[in-house]
């Protein structure tokens, strides 16, 4: 049973996106750390607490955590990710099924020191969380008798935070304010903010408990900015191994960088030698809540659908053939002698090869909240891009996407916010502590 | 394997609460269906849409299903919920980890002949879509790739449908509006509809899909008047079989009627024989939207939070000892000389024995529609219960409740339906049929 069920992890795909090998499950590559995470990954809540996690793990950790999600249903609960590492945990760790985004602002006279002991006591709960121990002896018990079911507890700071913190000289180039887009319809109110954290559990309990003991942790120094919820196809919902659907329909998250890439650290993560030594292993987090118009989508025909994308709905192949992860053959010419894959097909424009080389690892939860008096849904995607550099990622993507993209006539950026996500805390360490203290 | 997962069905414990049973589970009653049920969860969408289910499952089926969901993460997709039978789906069926509750109004002219083609049309969609299958050539694609994940899709009808049906002489007497309560804080434009469907899935997109094609198969016919969103805890999250928890934290469900009790149906079903036959098979559902308010009660130590409820927070059991099951000792006095269970615990006020044996299933979702400006979350229940006839089961106990429970000042209700759930379609049949057509 052991056995077979490493196989099953070492046989999964790759993609930090959710892919739910069942049984049937075909794939490439065996992964250094499976086994270790495995390990983790069924030892349960109280038989993981009492692993200690070095730090040592780090990147290799989490792209295993991506690439070996439970598999069995008795592990969804069961499903633990390290709090400690070199980067945070949410950003290469599988997509899961709940998630909540939430942005605080400093209360007024909330500085350093208080910003600081916050990430302290923030980091020391999001630890026990993912380790699937309750928050406090006085704790709501929501989460209770679930496992952490693969809770994750990710922090980021916004461009504001380091006036209000006094900390403008270490404030990094990559938090300038994303340029305008003409497609932009933003909410300020539910835009940027001081701190930012995303939280994502295989179980909405687990995942609500965790924004529940994070907002009461704030106490008097943070106070909600704006709140959203979203959620990810569930573990085991699908039997053969693929990427999740998004709302509209379409296999979303194919041509995402892999871990096992050469250069997936390079374009995700920021490297050592920086101008700010502090933001080594972070990254930097684009955040837009992107309402789909889908009454206007779903009158499309699937051919357009698929015209728009590039890409086949059913299965996510390319319009020039072959399977989901066969490359798209952006030069083919159809019968017309126009380009099979359109000039203005989303998967086209925003491809890494047409913006020299700009890569971001996009890490979403789909949105529903709800049909307005108006019939229609308000409902999109919760668009979470992870680049080492904005400008070189999401920005130079979203303004070609923003000119001439076929899908945006279908999308309203309604909310947007830019954070830069200190890399992942060390034993005995917090998160932003190599910013805050030194 | 198969003789195995078989095994683990028979042992799951008989509450329609989730309950999700790992490798330990152990339980009682071995059940009827339960082997069908099995069958039916393990064939995958496409073999389940293949067998033919007769009317004859009944309420077997659903009592099977309720007690048989999948235990296998593999399953969690395969799992099928007849659609047709002597109930609706959705009643006794194990509850889902994703819900859409939507009530409809007939659109101005739409009258009976209207009404009667919409249920047809809705009634053919939700088989199509329970066993997995798309809704049209042009579905959508959002539930592409995932089996039916437990889909149930339940249709009831409020008191103003027989109005603008013209079937004011065959509305019966159980939709007699409730009465208001002290605590109501009710929004009328959340509150009751002509229509009501409930969706539950096992997948959030599967939930997502089935309720935008009810939408757009509703057409011209009926408008969405209200649409609420909720969740329970996922397949897996829990190792041991138990009652799933809600947003305070309680262990929530334990104390309802189980299918396996001889009264079970009289309670929650209505009988052959009543004022109107086409009501045979057919249960009413009272929806309330209550909020609960979070920040008061999570105030509260847990020994007065038990005191509250009269049960333990850890586990459920009656705070006069015992576990989850065992029944409470109402009698039984502490040493100071008062009842151990106090006289306004909410187990106590709302038991059977206190009401004259009114009884109703209680099947829920929790909601989370974010954290509102002032720091406070829109979270709570979204409370459903079933039974034969609301004037014995909600109704008394809520007026208890409404005077003297200690739970109430923690709660607020905000919305209220009440909607005849006419019996289930029969093969080749349609729900509401006997109603419309007769
Ligand atoms: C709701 C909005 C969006 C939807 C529904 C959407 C959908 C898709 C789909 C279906 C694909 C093809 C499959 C894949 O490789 O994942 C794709 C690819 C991609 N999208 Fe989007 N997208 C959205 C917004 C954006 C935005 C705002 C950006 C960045 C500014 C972006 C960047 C990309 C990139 C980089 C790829 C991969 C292209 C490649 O390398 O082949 N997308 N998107
Ligand atoms: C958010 C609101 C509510 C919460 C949090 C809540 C919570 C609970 C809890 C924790 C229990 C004990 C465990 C169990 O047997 O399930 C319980 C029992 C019960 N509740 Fe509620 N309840 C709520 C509202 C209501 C309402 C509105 C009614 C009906 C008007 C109701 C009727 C019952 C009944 C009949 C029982 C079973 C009592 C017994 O037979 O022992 N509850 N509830």
């Amino acid at each position: 049973m052991k056995a077979e069920a490493l196989k099953q992890q070492a046989a999964r795909p790759e993609n930090p996106g959710r892919s739910d090998g069942g049984p049937g499950t075909t794939g490439s590559t065996a992964l250094a750390g499976v086994s270790r995470r495995r390990l983790l990954g069924t030892a349960g809540a109280a038989g993981a607490a009492g692993l200690a996690l070095g730090a040592a793990g780090g990147a290799a950790a989490h792209a295993a955590a991506a690439e070996a999600a439970p598999t069995a249903l008795s592990t969804v609960g069961s499903g633990v990710v390290a709090f400690h590492g070199e980067h945070q945990a949410g950003i290469t760790t599988a997509m899961q099924s709940s998630g909540h985004l939430v942005a605080f602002d400093l209360s007024p006279g909330a500085g350093r020191k208080a910003a600081a002991a916050l990430m302290r006591r923030w980091s020391a709960l999001a630890a026990e969380l993912m380790a699937g121990r309750p928050a406090s002896r006085e704790d709501t018990g929501v989460a209770l008798d679930a496992g952490p079911s693969s809770l994750t507890v990710t922090f980021g700071f916004g461009r504001t935070f380091f006036g209000r913190t006094g900390l403008t000289a270490r404030r990094p180039a990559g938090l300038d304010p994303l340029p305008p887009f003409s497609a932009d319809r933003l909410d300020p109110r539910r835009s940027d903010g001081d701190l930012w954290v995303q939280i994502g559990a295989d179980d909405g309990l687990v995942a609500f408990h965790a924004l529940r003991a994070i907002q009461k942790a704030a106490g008097d120094t943070a106070r909600v900015r704006w709140q959203m919820n979203g959620f990810n196809r569930a573990p085991g919902a699908t039997a053969r191994p693929m990427t999740t659907r998004n709302l509209m329909g379409q296999i979303d998250g194919t041509n995402n960088p892999k871990p096992s890439e050469p250069d997936f650290d390079r374009r995700v993560f920021v490297p050592a030698g920086t101008e700010h030594g502090w933001l080594t292993g972070g990254s930097y987090a684009v955040v837009r809540r992107i309402r789909m118009l889908l009454d206007d989508w779903e009158r499309l025909s699937t051919a357009k659908q698929e015209g728009v994308i590039g890409r086949r709905k059913s299965d996510g192949a390319p319009l020039t053939g072959g399977g989901e992860s066969t490359p798209l053959a952006l030069d083919e010419l159809g019968p017309d002698g126009k380009p099979v894959v359109a000039a203005n097909a989303h998967a086209r424009i925003s491809a890494p090869e047409q913006n020299g080389g700009a890569a971001m690892l996009r890490r979403p939860f789909s949105y529903h909240d709800g049909i307005g008096p108006d019939g229609t849904p308000d409902a999109g995607l919760l668009f979470i891009c992870w680049q080492a550099d904005p400008l070189r990622g999401f920005v130079p993507v979203q303004r070609k996407l923003d000119r001439g993209d076929a899908l945006s006539p279908f999308l309203r950026h309604e909310a947007s916010g830019l954070f830069v996500v200190p890399g992942g805390a060390r034993q005995g360490e917090y998160v932003g502590q190599r910013l805050l203290e030194s």
